[in-house]
C-alpha cells in the first residue's frame, strides 16, 4: 500500500492585510514548491480549501505560479475547508490516481466581513442571532455548568495560545496576557470575551503531498478521516459537535494505530477557547470535564505532557478559513521536522491535527477531519 | 467495470423567486429520491455544487431531507460547479468508494446580486470592466469578424432556446421572440444584448447515480470528463475557452466510443448567445464559423437534426449557477427516458451534457465537464 508524504509546506503572514488572494496563495504555494524541491510540472492534481472567495481566485493564483492545467477540485466545508483539501489530496494519492499533488487553502476575510460570520437569512434561528459566537457561548455555559469548569479555566486556552504565538513570527495575534486580562477583555458571547474568540484572518498555506515512494522526504500521513455530521440536537447532554469529532477522531487514531499518549504535539480547532476543550475531550485526550484543569495546569503548554495549538492556534495565529487546515498542517510539518524554530516541541514524533467546520448557524450540517502523521522514519 | 446510472432525477422550477435555497434544494432532492424509488438511507455520499451559498446551506437542506451524515462534498467550480459534482458523483462509483451517490447543485442568486457576478477587486481587468458579459461580447465580435458569422446568427440562438422553453413549465423565461426583437433588446456588452445573456436565478437540482448493477433503471454515463483549463491567452485566433471545451469533449466522445452524429440531443453552457455557438463547434459538432448558419437553419432546434438546450438552456431555463449542470443532466435524463412531455426529443439514445466554468474575470482559470449518456438498454 502507497503511503503518503509531506513534502513541502509553506504559509504566507496571518491577520488582515493589503495582499490580495492572489498574493497570498501565490506566497503559500512559492514557498511548499521550494520546499518540497518541486515544481508546477511536477503537480497532478490541485486540492483547494476556500469559502468566501470570487470564483476562479485560486486559480488565478496558481496560474501566475506557472501552473498550465492541472485539475483545481475548490471544496467549501466551512472552516475545515482546507483540512479537507489535504483530505481529498491524501485519498487521491493512496488510490494511486496522483503521484505528487498540492493542496491550498486561503481567504481574504477582511474583503468581506468584519466581524463574526453574519446569519443566514433562510435561517430563522441564525437570523434570531443564534450565530457561531452565540453557539459556542451557550455551549460554553452548558459545559461549565455540568463539569463544574470556571471561566478561568476557559480563558487559560487563550493566555496559552496567545503565549504560544510569541514564538510565531507569522502569528496574526501574539502576546502575555493574564486570566484576568483574558476576562477583562470585551463580552462577546457570554462567558467569551474578545481574547477568546478567534479574529478576521487573511492568509493562505499550501502542502506538496506526494506517494512515500517518490524522492523526497517529510512526514508520513498514518491516517486521516473526514464525516460530515449530523444536526446538533441542541437537546445533547454534551456540547456541540462532541459526538462527531469523538468518532472522527476514534476512526483515525484507529487506523493509525495510535494510542492517544503516544501523541506529541496536536493542532486543532479553537475557533473559541471552549472548542479547543471540548475537542480534546472529544479526541479522547481527557476525561469529559478534564481539559480545562489540564490547561491551567500547563499540560496543554509548549513543554507539558501534551503541547497543543503551538502555532498559536486559530486564536492567536489567525483563524483565514480555508487556510485554517492547511496551515495546521504545515506547522505540524515543521514540528515532526524538527524546523520549528522557538516554537520546537522537543523530539516531536508523532502529531495529530484536526478540524471542525459547522455551518454559519452552527445548527445544522458540520464536518470534522482528523490526520495522523509520523515525523520520517519513525 | 462498473458502469453508473442516472436512476432519478429532480429540479426545482427556475427564476426569481421568493423560496430560500433550503427549499430549493429540499424540492429537488424530494423530486430526485422518490424517482429513484430510493431513501436517504440509501445514499452512500453526496457531491454539492453551489457558488455564493454561505457554509452549511445545503447540509441543512439535506438534514431536511432525512439524511443523517453521509459525507458531503460541497464544490466550487463557478459556472461547472453543478456538473463537477455529478462528475466526482460518477467517478466515486465508478472506483466501487459508493453505490449510490447523491449529486446536488443549487444557488439562491437573488439574494446576493442583481446583475451580472461583480467584479473581482484583486483582479485589475476584472476591476477594470472585463467581467462576463464584456469577455462574451469581445469574443464575440472577434469571432464575427473572423467568420464573417452575423449578428442575426447569434440572435437566433436566442430565438430558439427561449421558444424551446415554451415547452418547459418550469423554465424561467420563454416566449417566442423575434430576430429583430432580441437584437432590439437593451444593450448588455455589444454586440450582445439583454435576450443574449443568461438571467440572475435561483433553482436546484438533483440526481441519483447508481451502479448498474443495483435494482433500478435509468439511462447510462457512457463518459464524463474534467478539466481545469489554463488562462485565455486573449490573443489566441479562436475564441475564449475553445480549446479547452475542444479538449474535454474529444477525450468525452473517444471515452464513449461515439462519434459526433450519433448525438440525439445536447444541453449546453449558453450563458451567451455567442457561448453556445463557439462550444457547439469546440465539441466538434460543425466547423468553426459554421454553427451560426446551422442555428438560423434550424439544424439545432428540437425537430431538427442535433437538437440543443431543448430545456430553453441557460438562456432561457435559467441559470443558478451551482444547479445548472445538475439540471442540464436531469433534461438529458428525462429525455432519454422518454418523459420530457411536449419538449420530448423523439426517440432520444444518446446524450451529451457540457458545462463550462470560468471564473468571475474569465481571463485566468477554468473548468469544463463533458459527459455522455445513452439510453437504458442502448
Amino acid at each position: 500500500m502507497t503511503r503518503v508524504r509531506v513534502q513541502g509546506v509553506g504559509t504566507s503572514n496571518f491577520g488582515k492585510q493589503s495582499l490580495d488572494a492572489v498574493d497570498l496563495v501565490w506566497a503559500a504555494i512559492h514557498e511548499a514548491l521550494a520546499d518540497a524541491e518541486c515544481t508546477p510540472a511536477d503537480i497532478d492534481a490541485i486540492f483547494v480549501g476556500n469559502v468566501l472567495a470570487m470564483p476562479g481566485t485560486a486559480q488565478r493564483a496558481l496560474l501566475a505560479a506557472g501552473f498550465a492545467r492541472p485539475p483545481v477540485l475548490t471544496l467549501e466545508n466551512a472552516c475545515s475547508s482546507g483540512t479537507l483539501a489535504v483530505h481529498l489530496g491524501v485519498q487521491s494519492v493512496l488510490r494511486g490516481e496522483s503521484r505528487r499533488v498540492l493542496a491550498v487553502g486561503f481567504e481574504k476575510m477582511s474583503d468581506t466581513i468584519d466581524g463574526p460570520l453574519p446569519p443566514d437569512p433562510s435561517d430563522p434561528e441564525s437570523a434570531a442571532g443564534m450565530i457561531l459566537p452565540a453557539i459556542y457561548g451557550m455551549t460554553a455555559h452548558r459545559y461549565m455548568h455540568r463539569y463544574g469548569v470556571t471561566a478561568e479555566q476557559l480563558a487559560s486556552v487563550s493566555v496559552k495560545n496567545h503565549r504560544h504565538a510569541m514564538a510565531n513570527p507569522r502569528a496574526q495575534y501574539r502576546g502575555e496576557f493574564s486570566v484576568d486580562e483574558v476576562l477583562a477583555s470585551r463580552p462577546i458571547a457570554d462567558p467569551l470575551t474578545l481574547l477568546q474568540c478567534s479574529p478576521v484572518s487573511d492568509g493562505a498555506a499550501a502542502v506538496v503531498l506526494a506517494a512515500a515512494d517518490l524522492d523526497g522526504a517529510g512526514p508520513v500521513v498514518l491516517s486521516s478521516e473526514f464525516e460530515s455530521g449530523a444536526a446538533w440536537p441542541a437537546r445533547d447532554d454534551r456540547v456541540w459537535n462532541y459526538e462527531l469529532v469523538e468518532r472522527v477522531a476514534g476512526r483515525a487514531f484507529a487506523r493509525a494505530g495510535l494510542s492517544r499518549d503516544e501523541v506529541d504535539v496536536v493542532e486543532l480547532h479553537d475557533a473559541f477557547t471552549i472548542g479547543e476543550l471540548m475537542t480534546l475531550e472529544g479526541m479522547g485526550f481527557f476525561a469529559p470535564g478534564e481539559a480545562g484543569a489540564a490547561t491551567q495546569e500547563g499540560v496543554t503548554t509548549r513543554g507539558g505532557r501534551l503541547p497543543v495549538n503551538v502555532s498559536g492556534g486559530l486564536l492567536s495565529r489567525g483563524h483565514p478559513l480555508g487556510a485554517t487546515g492547511v496551515a495546521q498542517v504545515a506547522e505540524v510539518t515543521w514540528q515532526l521536522r524538527g524546523l520549528a524554530g522557538e516554537r520546537q516541541v522537543d523530539g516531536a514524533e508523532i502529531a495529530v491535527v484536526e478540524t471542525m467546520g459547522g455551518n454559519v448557524s452552527g445548527l445544522s450540517g458540520n464536518g470534522c477531519v482528523v490526520m495522523a502523521l509520523a515525523r520520517d522514519g519513525v
